[in-house]
């Protein structure tokens, strides 16, 4: 008998719990993400799998924004995040803190999803703008390119589903 | 030095070749999902991870539809798929052509994600509405719940990004 658990049985944690709870060394930056419901949804997805800080650059929009809200649910309180115009110096923080820092990006020499291992003190991952993906110039300051593998007539996916494949990937390492 | 590919480099199949292309065998059924911005972006996902086929059920909308279109970006063309009203038959067709199905949900004896483990011919996964998730009579019919294991203040994700995260790690299963 599966039964469906109800609100109250989900052991959610409250704002504040959340908030004073240690977070995992996974990092986001989206690199100019024009869609708010798409910078929404990544919210959504940084608070279920515990990601220390979203940074959002360039024309990525920020909240408050009812658009961001109809599909955060609440998560742009939850979650840490910053604006910055110049996604440059986020990187050079992201190494400074011994992170690694990849694009999520299919180039010449990308490491396949499944084969991305953990190293250094924790992970920061850049998704790109709708249609350009993320720029050769953030690129080339990157410690590397994650690809998800994929078949298929499109070879792209919408960038918050493309965010949910590799935070889930990088969670899961931590269960 | 990491390039990033050009379109002409991705060797994205056509949409003759994808369409005589052995699938994988991957069921989706979308129960009662109402945004079709969501249901776009399933097709997407389906056509990536080369889905035998997509089972649109109840509410949720079919194409064509702009709405969906704008998210599908041509995959409602590559993926095979089916609108019924009633999802019934179409379990009771899974289960008959060898299929083991599984809803996704949070329940009292849900498999955590990472520990479902690919037995029989295939698998039926069906993803539920964007607020009361797989129904508890659908659930019934299943043969078990697959949960994404989460931390975080809402516990739940945008159905899309969700069925992101559950088809990367079964299509994992066959890279």
């Amino acid at each position: 008998m599966n039964r469906k658990l109800s609100l109250n049985e989900l052991e959610r944690m409250s704002l504040e719990d959340y908030q004073k709870e240690e977070k995992l060394p996974i990092r986001v930056i989206l690199e100019n993400v024009r869609s708010l419901s798409n910078v929404g949804s990544v919210f959504r997805t940084c608070d279920a799998f515990k990601v220390d800080r979203l940074i959002l650059t360039g024309i990525t929009g920020k909240p408050p924004h009812r658009e961001i809200q109809r599909t955060a649910l609440g998560a742009a309180e939850s979650v840490s995040w910053a604006h910055v115009d110049a996604l440059d110096e986020s990187i050079t923080e992201a190494k400074a803190e011994g992170y690694s820092v990849y694009a999520i990006e299919q180039s010449t020499d990308s490491i396949p999803l499944h084969e991305l291992t953990f190293s250094g003190k924790g992970l920061c991952l850049i998704f790109g703008n709708e249609v350009d993906g993320v720029s050769q110039d953030t690129i080339d300051k990157c410690d590397g390119v994650v690809e998800i593998p994929q078949s298929g007539t499109k070879h792209s996916l919408n960038v918050s589903v493309a965010a949910g494949a590799v935070l889930w990937e990088v969670y899961k390492s931590f269960l």
